[in-house]
């Protein structure tokens, strides 16, 4: 077989395919669209990539990232900093500042405990979490995801407090709102039952 | 709702949800997952994004994109240039390429007719094909896809060389390899069986 295709084409499926979710056939049907778009684009296109990292650091008091040394929210006076919820990745700020329920603010782990992927406490922002605590703390909401490695780091979080004074609280699992009880696995379901609240 | 990502990041999240097939979330995810790659990647990502347009041309030949005047399948003398498979898109050569089945010559259209879209005989390669095949051709191979719009821009290029000496032919249409009789649909099973051949 010959490759019929221009090497800077070849170049950018190459690239394009070593992105999660995007396979070689996405990565070339996304080539040849790029290809007909306008060169303004294309290069606007390029440059963001080129400055994603630019003036980007860690939130210093919750790792979020940020463009200051402060995140937006941390520096908020209008939130309360005495409530911290807890969250694995960047994008968990994101979702959960779309609900709008939340006025406390966030601390990032970077991810959850996972020993199998060598993934420790030491690899997670956890002691930077207990040294914040430290500081006199009302209420840590842990919200990691609801699969076993974030309940385990929940867990870890859960024992690493039990001698400080602060209420520690975890996300509530249950069924999904829009969802269908017939179809909800065993374990969701048992848990909708134990966190049944008052109607 | 706060937007609590940097602005670099934004604006990679924007570009990339332009991109056909990829919504805001799945963007959100491609940009952080960038962000953690080292530097180096994100920048050989980027330059070829940028670089994606340098030395393409067109084949003068077929009209594939190409890095010389003449693509390397109409340069390459092993090949039948006396037979012409016509195709919508350049992605179709790479496709037709991958099967090594086809030892003839390409004319890529860039498209196909579709009125209620504003696409006429004039906005493809239709009439440097009849060009082509005036200087002599012994088959011309239709190979536009099996839809509404591939199958007029066939019949509409077929009765364009009505008075021409030259075999032109389709592309069979009928059962997938590896599909299934119950679940193929009526037009498709037609097809199947008005163009069956000799076992």
């Amino acid at each position: 077989m010959k490759n019929t295709l221009p090497k800077s084409i070849r170049k950018l499926i190459e690239e394009l395919s070593k992105l999660p979710g995007i396979g070689p056939k996405s990565a070339q049907r996304l080539a040849i669209y790029l290809l007909h778009q306008p060169s303004g684009r294309i290069k606007d296109f390029g440059e963001a990539v080129i400055g994603l990292k630019d003036g980007i650091v860690f939130c210093e008091k919750c790792w979020n990232i940020a463009e200051d040394k402060v995140c937006p929210v941390c520096a908020d006076e209008g939130r309360d900093s005495k409530t911290i919820c807890v969250v694995e990745e960047v994008l968990d700020v994101v979702a959960l500042e779309k609900t709008r329920d939340f006025h406390g603010v966030y601390h990032v782990l970077h991810g959850a405990l996972s020993p199998i992927d060598g993934v420790g406490p030491d690899q997670l922002k956890i002691e930077a979490l207990f040294e914040r605590v430290r500081g006199g703390v009302d209420e840590i909401i842990l919200a990691t995801n609801p699969s076993l490695e974030g309940e385990a780091t929940a867990l870890y979080i859960q024992k690493g407090l039990k001698d400080v004074d602060c209420r520690v609280t975890r996300i509530a699992r249950g069924l999904p709102v829009g969802g269908d009880l017939e179809y909800a696995d065993e374990v969701t379901l048992s848990r909708a039952i134990k966190g049944r609240g008052e109607f």
